[in-house]
Formats: structure tokens, sequence, C-alpha cells
């Protein structure tokens, strides 16, 4: 029995321990692990990179922003409060650290301990597992490692290997950030994506006040339908122009809808006067995502769906601490008739890619391989949220390859706030897809030089060609 | 090919084929089978205990009460009478025992199987395997031994190291056989389980009556919405003066309410009188998982949902033979919005515990995994019924522990009433957790001190704790 | 790394790497390979077979007419129209033949890609892989070999050692290819499933005219209830004559109903006279179920239920080449509350089989196996269109087989248009449960004699029983 290990990481990690599919593995890995990073989908900051400050103590980067660690430790009775959530300058970090520390263990069989033993050793090179009797090593060397030029953003970008970030942007925001970057001169390519839930969700809080802002800043009479549509199409063209390729669209279901324009324009003025019921809005939602893919094929802005989530299930914490805190829960959802409105318009167009997450495994097999086996337009996004995982990748694999093959995915999303945790991710995934090449090639499925060609896809090139990056 | 076993179970049973992890599964296994049982959800009677007269002939022990194995004899076309299924005093028990021996082999590739070579070597010390020609040795030896002090029932409790036994009782049951047991002086802790399906739900059967007789028990006037509340408070202190820890729920859907007083007070009216259409009395039943939970943040009793089972879907056998025949099939389940009630009010109590079960397995990553990893009163119980299984635990675990963890989960309930079958299932349990935890140490996920301690965790430390025991 | 095949196909292709597993996969398989195959549900033509003429030329054998081959590559942005898809003769089928070579890496990991492989190796002796390169030389290859005797149909059929090949007919076919063959004296047994699709769907093309064609081919008044009835009895009849054992239905749900005679008879004439909504068509469909039911009680036709197909999904590739152009996509289906009607009137009858497929694999734990290990009528069809597969069918075992056991399984369909691939899909089939067999083994669940008994019956013995061959 190994019982104190000298590294957190052994170099065989997420492997199988069968000789034969280990060593195909490796040598798998070995043909992609040095790749450049590509992060087409994720919630950092561009001011980070636009001001290159250093990151603060090791609560504050990573337990408060982290719903993954925060929700854990809450649903084992350990207080908010005690962690500082929602506190913008940390009382007694060093505190908030021990408690995350002594509860470590709740983490086994987690992605958040893979990525973090990640971070820990490899970028601040402690080997120590963290543990109540370690809490102190690791902040103080975290602490003092976060104030040297090695660690600001920048850097730490450049070390990564990325050679594209892409942050989540509303419409409303101004890219001042982005324009910063440019301005700098720094020679990184870190770009937007357009997300117009703000704008597009009668439910979001503040749509009538947001509409108005978006007239604002385009200049379009956006109290009326097609001076909305326009003020929303002017802002796609802002966003590309800063290097967007990409829009996201985080609605609660898959609906879409296919509405006369004098209807839409109608339903346009109930939502906004908040005269419409639920079953209006949801209609609202589904219009806009058709009318998304519409513009997507005018201006060739790759389309993202990210549905299935019922937000904010914890009322109380809401009430308290507002969005984000970890309680949001998948539901199920359905793609197969939800879709169907907007694939009959544009499922079939040269010019235009739908790229379709789920939280809801049961589509793989079930839905979005077939559907993605089928429309030239549809692409399957890699395992999302609480499936970005190695089981949930694994998964994902296994029930999406034989129907959907893999050029029809589009390789891998960090989708992450934590900057640090990046390039974990991405070992994660390309690990993973790795094992299971290794699995069709010992089992004579596949060439092994196919399945080098495979990898070197599922890590670097699908997602430059679906992202158009 | 091997052709004939000397004995039934290999002490491997189980364990991967893979050297690397059937040998780490070994050594894990090796720091958990000597635990002693905890079985703190099952069916089994205390007025066994109370009595301790032997089990009678290997037909009525094995056979007639187990609907694992008698539903699958009738699904190839053996006639339930044939069996005697439902007859009080066998005729004829040895004609019985030589159908089932004769298609025992139907029952490979499932769980019964394993259960049952198990009790048959290591309780019978049989280990030619049952057939049609052993058919009669079986009969004979297992008849025997039953006659023997060693296989009374408070005997077999001592050998199986059962350290607690909960049984699932009835509020209108007196509990005179747990009564009994106590009076008896016998250091044994079987405990009552608060199970109040007849005098919560209006479409159980003589449910006026039985609320009628709930008041006469309680000395309360249950025809009225508060004397039936107090008459529930009353029995479930009744319970806990016994021992029992906890509560049980089986709802055809895990549906909760909330309403006003006066609401629930109408609502009970209407139930009572037999005036609530379908829709009212599922509205009842939601609204009593809240009340129950109000009371389990009063009295501390811990509380077990079992819902998703269409009851006695074959109508012509529920009209011959009753309930409890096989013919209760899993359905779709939902858990997110079902529960929303329940947990917007005591969600984030301290003081409470909800463990929740499941026949749709669907519902691991996709819904209970998320509230269990974010919820503090939530907890995830075993793989239940049709999944309590070597495959159906591997699912488990495979997609829940990664959003989840270990410490959300429960350890094992046997569920059974097939007392025999104890030891059996807990191994099975224990084996499949090792292999779980023997992958992740292979794949270098998990080191191995860590998996020792989750080992043991999840034999015996978490059931514990999660039942207050 | 290997790095050019000198062969398509390795003898251990699909078997688990582990050595211990398949050693006992290459001994189970050993024990199944050259038993015959039966096929006895799929989509060959008997015309064939009554003309014996050749095949046509590569592209219009493979490629044509497969809709898992060409919505492939539709999805990756290759025009129908280039495939002349839908063309009667094609006019530059080298280039058809191209464009699939040059693409046919998208086919890595699909199940396609095993099939054809073995097909080419098998078949036609060729052994370097499918590409750009190799376009050429397939095509000539193919092309040449097709033009001998030994790969006429009836010369394909006695090669395969096919002993049962059943297809699947409209009741408005006259069957006389199925007479030209008997008629021939070629001893083979081909033989007619009765599919009433478009006679009791009132959705489906020309129903109405296809209800008038039937009651000519039957001499019996269609337009009333009773005449239909017992036309579709009259017909049936035929069918069996014919050596037809079994039907089969293919509806968008599981939907059954049990409507009182005159009621039933009150909605044909809704129907029929298209004064129907979608609802009631819905109901009609779902009262024809019931009412085949019955006739199989009466004739003893096995009886198939195909459900939960979202037909003709791209509307505007429907309008413009049809069905069956890859755009049928799978949607969520119930069973336990659809089938109740009519498991309700004939689930305990002895003189009924219904065999249940499914295309939502959700159902496997949580509704089929819980289904078939109750009901005697009721056995599980092996996994269908998307899920016939290595994955699929390993999900398939590894998720039924523990609560409905193997024999509530019915060994394996091939249902396949492609005439050429049916060894390649019955060798997957018959390698992956040996595979599952080897599993059970390797882990002490099973005797290896037992394993050789059930790979026996799964590949041959329980097809037989199952569709009374």
């Amino acid at each position: 029995m190994s019982t104190g290990a000298m590294t957190l990481l052994n170099d065989d990690r997420l492997f199988p321990a069968d000789p034969t599919m280990r060593n195909i593995a490796r040598r798998l890995h070995a043909e992609v692990r040095d790749l450049p990073l590509i992060s087409p989908h994720g919630h950092t900051q561009a001011a980070w990179f636009a001001s290159d400050q250093p990151f603060p103590d090791p609560a504050k980067l990573f337990v408060q922003p982290d719903h993954y660690i925060f929700r854990m430790l809450y649903s084992q009775g350990i207080a908010l409060d005690d962690l500082e959530i929602g506190v913008e300058h940390l009382k007694d970090p060093r505190r908030v650290w021990r408690i995350f520390a002594q509860n470590y263990y709740l983490f086994r069989g987690t992605p958040t301990r893979i990525w973090l033993d990640y971070a820990f050793q490899e970028l601040f090179g402690l080997e120590e597992r963290l543990s109540a009797a370690t809490a102190d090593l690791y902040f103080d060397v975290i602490s003092e490692r976060l104030q040297t030029p090695e660690f600001r953003p920048r850097a730490l970008y450049e070390r990564f290997r990325l050679e594209v970030l892409a942050t989540t942007d509303s419409p409303l925001d101004s890219l001042a950030a982005h324009q910063a970057i440019r301005d700098s001169g720094w020679k990184a390519r870190i770009i937007p994506t357009f997300r117009p839930d703000s704008v597009v969700d009668p439910a979001f809080a503040g749509f009538a006040e947001n509409i108005a802002k978006l007239g604002q800043l385009t200049g379009e009479n956006t109290e009326l339908w097609q001076g909305y549509i326009r003020a929303l199409e002017k802002t796609r063209a802002r966003f590309k122009a800063l290097g967007c390729t990409s829009t996201d669209h985080g609605h609660p279901t898959a609906l879409t809808a296919d509405l006369a324009p004098a209807e839409a324009a109608k339903l346009f003025e109930a939502v906004l006067t908040d005269r419409a019921d639920a079953r209006q809005q949801e209609l609202f939602r589904a219009q806009m995502l058709t009318e998304m893919a519409r513009m997507s094929v005018e201006d060739g802005l790759v389309m993202q769906l990210h549905p299935g989530a019922f937000r904010n299930h914890n009322r109380k914490l809401y009430e308290r601490y507002g969005r984000d805190v970890g309680a949001d829960i998948p539901v199920i959802t359905d793609y197969v008739h939800a879709l169907h409105p907007l694939l009959n318009r544009f499922g079939n167009e040269k010019n235009f890619t739908l790229i379709l997450f789920t939280l809801d495994e049961t589509t793989y097999t079930r839905e979005l391989a077939p559907l993605a086996g089928h429309y030239p337009c549809l692409r399957l996004g890699p395992p999302w949220w609480f499936h970005d995982s190695p089981e949930g990748m694994l998964r994902f694999r296994e029930q999406v390859t034989e129907t959907a093959g893999f050029y029809n995915t589009v390789g891998f999303n960090d989708d992450t706030r934590a900057f640090l945790s990046i390039p974990a991710r991405h070992d994660v995934a390309r690990r993973i897809d790795c094992v299971w090449l290794a699995r069709l090639v010992a089992e004579h499925r596949l060439y092994e030089d196919e399945a080098v060609e495979v990898a070197r896809d599922l890590a670097y090139n699908l997602v430059r060609k679906a992202y158009k990056l």
C-alpha cells in the first residue's frame, strides 16, 4: 500500500490499469500532450489580462469563485458565511483556506480533486497532499508565488501555451478590456463571445432596462421589434470586430419557435411591457433562438446552445447570496421536438454551425448523436458542467461516437471561471480521449495510426474548425 | 474450461479480471469484509426474533416470499399456483423446490443467483450447483439444518454479526414484537422504522379505517387535521421510544407540496371523506411529505423517500394474489421540481436528513447527485430494488461520485424480506465498492490509503452517521 | 505503432484487452462462430432471391441504400445529390464511390466501419484500407466480383449459412416473390413478416386507399370495422401460408388501448373518413396494437413492436427525397403506462409473445427489463438501429441481464436492407455476447460451461424459440 506520495500527480493518471491499453494510451497522449491549448468557451475575465494585476490570496483564488468547491462543502453542513462567499474583501482568507483544507477529503473521486492537485503541483510545486496538516504550508506557498511576475495573468497565459482564449460577454458590455488588450500590443488572442441572455430572456433580472440600454448603446429604437433586432445585429458586428467568432445561449430549455414577423413583434411588445406569462416568455426565448440562428447564417458567428438547468433551486441561498451559489440543477431536456422549428428553417444551411450541449446525458444516444449524425449544421459540444469529468467524458465518447462519429464533435471546452485550472482541465480531456481511443485500438476497432490522427483532431484541429478560429 | 465446481463461491468473485485492479480490490476488501453488518432499512419481521421459532422448509423460506425469484419463473411461463404463491401452509414444498431447482439456470447473470449461492454455501455448506439433479439433496440438507438451534433467528442474527437491524412498520402496529425482544433481555439492536403509507396515502386500501384506528391508538380526534397531525407525532414518539431513528415513505412520485394550514386541513377532509380525485390524492401525499419533513426537523428522525414504482401493474395477478407479486414496475421519476416545495422549506435545516432513493437511474447524474452535492439535508440512498446488483451498484458509483462525492452517500441498505440473504447482499455491496475504489486507485485518481478509509466509511461509518445509529 | 495493416480484420476484434477475459471470449466465440445464421427480422427483398440477378455496382450496393452511410456524409456537408441518393440508375457510380472512399475516415469508431471492413475482406478479399488512394481498386474489384455466379443472391444466402431469412412485407403485397422462391424448388427458408403500418396507421400516406385495396385483395368490405378486421385476419392467414411466423409494428409510440367494439368501430369510421385529429389517430393506432395482440393469441403469430422514432425530422429533405433519408430521430418512449391496456388484456396469455424493441436506452433498466422479467408474454428484442453496435449491445446486456436474465431476450436481429452486411452484423453480435459472458466468467459470476450454453442460446436457440422457427 502506498502511504504518502512523493508527488500528487502520477504520469499515468486516468489511464486504464490494463497494460496493453495503458501503453497505447501513453503513446497517444505523447502525441497530444504538448499541443497548444485552445479555449473557445469559458468565463475568465478580459480585465485580468488588460490590467495584468496579481491574483489575490489562495482562498479568494480557489475557494470563493468555484461553486464546485463550496457547494460540496455546503452539502456537508459548512456555512457559506464561514467560507466568506459573496464577500468582496475576505476578512480571514487563511481561516477559509483551513476549513477547505481540512475538508479536502470530501473531494475524493471528484474532478475538482484532479484539477486542484494538478494546479498545486504543476503551478506551485506542492507535492504533499492538502489536509489540515498542510493547510498553512499551502497557504503560504501559494500566497508567495502569486506575488511573483511569473504568476501574473499574462505570464500564465503564455506559460499555459494558450493559443486562443474566449471570454463570455454581455451585449451591454463595452468590451473595453478586450479593446485595452488589443491596444496594449500584447500578442495574445483573447476574444469575446456574444452571450445575449440578459437581453433575450424576459425572465432575466432587469430585462426591460437591459433592452433600453441596448438601444442607447446601438442608437436603435429597441422599443420596437425591428429596432431591437437591428440593435442585436449591430452588437454582434461590434463583437466580431474584436475577434468574436461565436455566440452562446443559456436557455432553460432548448425550445425554438419560428413565428411570423408580425407575431414575433407582438410577442416582443408583450414581454417588454411585462404583460407576458411564463408560457409567452418561453415562446419569446424560443423565437429568439431562431432569430439568432438567422443572424448566424448571415454573419457567420457559430452558435452555442447550453440548455437544461433549473437555476437558483435553493431559494433561501438565492435571496441571500444571489446567482451561482451551486444550486443550479439539471432537468430532463428534449431536443428532438424543441429544435425542430429552428432546424426546419436553417438545419441545411451551409454557413451555419450550431453546437449543442446538454446536462441530460440520456439525450446522448437517443437524441443528440442521431441529430448531429444527420444535420450538417449540428455539432456536439463536449461534456458540460457536472459531466466535465473523467467518467462524464468517457460516457460521452462511449455513447456518442458510434452514431455521430468523432467528426461531429468539437474538441474540448474548459468552460471555467478558474483560470488556473485551465491546463488541468485540458489535461483531463486529452487523457480521457486517449483512453477511449486506446480501447478502440486494443480491441482492433481502429488502427493506431488512425487513433493518433483522431487524438490530434480532438485535442486541436476540431475546435479550430468548429469555432472558426 | 471449468466443468464442475468444488465450491459455489470463488474468493475473487465480482473482482475485475485485470490483475492490478484485482489485487487492489482484494486488499481493500480484506479491510472491510469482517466489519459488523448494519441493516438500517429492511423488511424482516421483529416477530421472528421475539418468538425465535425455526424457519420452515426451503420452499417457504426461499421461494415463496421472494418476488425476485417467482417473478422470473412466472416470466418464463411457470404458474404461480404451481409455486404455491399466496398459500399459507405449502401442500407440497418439495415439488415447489424442484420446479425452482430445475429452472435455476434462468437466474444466470442475476444478483439472485449470487445471493442464493452465497446462502447455500456459507449457511448450508452446499457446494454442488443447484439443478434438477441436486434439488432433493438441497431440500433435505436445508430442511434438516433449519431444525437445528444454530438456524434459529437469534442465532443467525449473531452469526451474521449484525449490529443493528431495522424493520419497517406501520403506525398501526403495536410494536409488541419489538417490545417483547427488549423485554426478553436478549442483547440485540432490532429497531422499528416508521412507515406511514397506510395513513398518509388516500389510495391505500382502507385509508379512512386506518385513520380511525390511528385515532384510537393515540387518543386523538383524527377526523380533524390537527388531531391527525398530533396522532402522527405521538406515534413517531412511540416508535422513537423503541429505538426507531428513521421514517420511510414509499410514494408513487417524489412530489411535495407546501400548502397553507387551512388549505391542508380542507384537503385532509376531502381525502378522508373520499371526495378527492386522483390529483388531490397526489397533492395530499405531497403535502404529507412536507409535514413529515417538518416533524423530522423537530424530532430528529431521519427521513427516507422511495418513489417511482407503478404498483400492481398486472391487474389479473393483483386481483388473484394481491400486492407484491412482482408486478411493480419503475417509471420516470422527477426530483428537481417535485422536491422543490419541501426543500424550499427545510432544505437548509441543520437537524434534518432526507435520504433519496430511485428506481430511475437516469436521475443519478442529472438530478440526484447535483441535489445531494448541494443541499445539506440530502443524502443518496444506495441502489434500490432492481438496481441492488453488481452492475447497478457500479453504475451508481460511476455516475454519482464525481458530483456528489462519497460522503453524500449513506452506505448499504439490504432492503430485504429474505433474512438469510442479508450477509450475501452486504458481501456484494462491499465487494463492488472495493471494485470501484480499486479502479480509482489503479488509475491514480485516489491513493490507496484514502481508498481504505473510504471503503471502511462506505461499509460501516457512513450508515451509522446517516441513520443516527 | 501499427502503420499499415496486412488485413482489415483482426481475429480478436471487439474482444477486451485483458488477457484473461480475451482468452475466455475466444473460447466462447469458438463455440458459436460457425453456428448457422437466423435472420428473423430484416429488410432484404424476396425479389432478389426470386430473380437471382447479380447485384449492381459498389455505389448502388453499399452507399445508396444505406442511410447509416449517407446520413454521416450528409452531416459533414456532402450533398445527397452528389451521392445520387434517390436516383434509380446512377449516372456516375465511380464518382459516388470516390466521395465515399475519401470520407471513409468519418466512420472511425462506428459500427458501419466494422460491418463494411468485414464485407470488404471476407466477401471481396480486400485487405488494404478504403481511402481516396484505394477507391478505384475497391470499385474495380467489387464490380468484377459482383458479376460472378458466387455473388448472386442465392449463392450468397448459402455461403452465409443462413437457415432462415425473414423479409418485411406490406399486407398489400401479393408476396409473389415469396411464392416464386417456393415454386422454384430452391431449398431456402425465406419467409415474409406481416407489417401492417400502411393499413393501421391513419397518418400513413394513402391510408384510405390502402384500406380500399385491402378490401379488394381480401373480398371484405373494409369500409366497416368488422370487414376491416376480417380482412386483416385473412391477410395474416395468407402470410402464414407462406411461412410467416411474426408480425411487426413500427408505431411512433408504444401506446395501446382497449376500447369497446362499438367505440373502436366509430373511431375506425372517423379515421377512415379523415375526420380524426392527431389524438384520435394515435388512439386508433393504440387500439390496433391490441387488436393485433388478440389476433396473435388466436393465430400464434409472434408480435414485434418497434416504437419511438420521430420520422422525417428534416422536412426539406423529406420533401425532396421522401422517407428513409436518415432523418428519423429517437424520442423519449414510455412502455409502462403505454402497454398497460394491452397487457391487462393479454399479458398472461399462454399463446402470445410480444417482443419489445426500443430506441430509448433509458428504458432498459427502468421499464423493459422489469416488464420482461415479469410478464410471460414479453421478450426483449436486441439493441435496435442506432444501438445495434458494440457499445450499444454491451449496454443492453449490462443493463438488462440482472433483472430480466438472458432467457427473456431473443437473440439477434440484423434488421438490415444491406444483404451483404448480414454476416458482419451477426459476427459483431456473437462477439459482444461472448465479451459480456467472458466478463461474468472472469469475475466468477458464471461458470464457463454455463457461459458456453448461454452463448449458444443467444446465438441460435433463443431466436428459434422466440420466433417459433
